[in-house]
């Protein structure tokens, strides 16, 4: 599929609540799940339904997990099992005139599927590399790679985003008509992650790297001032 | 049980894997879900296993949850089938000097049982105050709040932080000895949720609230000059 495909939604993804949230395009999709460090992963075994936080990322049309191979995540994911995997970012407060009308400003995808194993040795070696070239660019070449004994250690596995959809919430409050004359402040308190001033370890005696230099600090203006 | 005390773990909310970053402390718990806009809620129906975002807020040991009557979720949840909460948040990329012990700062919360709905009136109302005072303290006396029609058609839910527990990841990355001479940066690279500048509706005439101009706005400081 290109960039600007629309994928049929299913049963599953066709959005019924808030209808004209929903966005069915990959490039919607694929940038949501790249703003993301960890998502959510619903799943069914013998002990109920789970929801387990992980790191994730994205190569092309699939999101990829890994983790110890001893993990119970995996080890189940394993078997094939349907999961829905679920991220989700708050962009800000929506603030309206009555109090039903609040709301909120969102990015989700929702991806529903089974995950399989990335069992070629070459191909598992390049998701992680891709992993670690989202978290910093560049940091692959500086530190020791993962030797054999850690990559048998540790298993890849990846979901296709066949069937997965986006929603999303931008702009401001909708009031009622009969609303509107009703002296509040409205508008969005916009939330955004930032990246704040890096923590460098004690024990560190090479030169600041140009990515860590670029990770932005962040400063507060005081608007009650 | 009070702030201190410290939940006793089921068969699901014992943590096995990175046992030490496991934290059952009832504050810790609290804490998380406090700082949460949204939460994920994993539960099963007739179509598979789902994983649906939806605001949420804390008042004692429960989490609220609220939507329309008429919304698949609350509709399920109303059945009393079991739910799986979770809520994550990445305080920050963890930098080692070798690819596999590279981690992510985080605090995480799980809960596990079965929601109820809030069906007195009182009750219902207060609740829904309550979400509009973790949101914004104070807008609730300035608004139109909810008229008998509204809350006839919103489903107000709760689930106990009963079977419940947090865990924890924070500090410096931890290398192994024999990757210490390893001439590469390490540390943490952290991540914040700031509150950005405010965005006026194009229709407000009244002056802006203290709660509006204490939220903050943010600049970026360029670490690169």
């Amino acid at each position: 599929m290109t960039e600007t495909a629309v994928a049929p939604p299913s049963a599953r993804t066709r959005i019924r609540r808030i209808a004209e949230n929903a966005d069915y395009q990959r490039s919607t999709l694929h940038a949501i799940i790249d703003a993301a460090y960890v998502c959510h992963i619903a799943f069914v075994d013998d002990k109920g339904t789970h929801n387990i936080p992980t790191a994730c990322w994205r190569e092309g049309e699939h999101l990829y997990i890994h983790g110890s191979n001893g993990g119970r995540l995996l080890k189940l994911l394993a078997g094939g099992i349907q999961a829905c995997v679920a991220i989700t970012h708050v962009d800000g407060l929506v603030m309206a005139r009555s109090a039903f009308n609040h709301s909120m400003n969102y990015r989700s995808a929702m991806i529903y599927g089974s995950f399989e194993r990335v069992t070629e040795d070459a191909a598992k070696r390049a998701a992680m590399d891709a992993f670690m070239d989202k978290l910093v660019p560049g940091r692959s070449a500086e530190i020791r790679r993962g030797n054999d004994k850690e990559f048998a250690a540790t298993t890849v596995m990846r979901i296709a985003l066949d069937e997965a959809v986006a929603k999303v919430r931008t702009g401001p409050p909708i009031d009622d008509e009969e609303d509107m004359d009703i002296p509040v402040w409205t508008g969005v308190l916009p939330l955004v992650q930032m990246q704040a001033a890096p923590v460098v370890a004690a024990d560190v005696a090479v030169e600041t790297p140009a990515y860590v230099r670029q990770w932005q600090g962040v400063c507060i203006e005081d608007k009650t001032a």
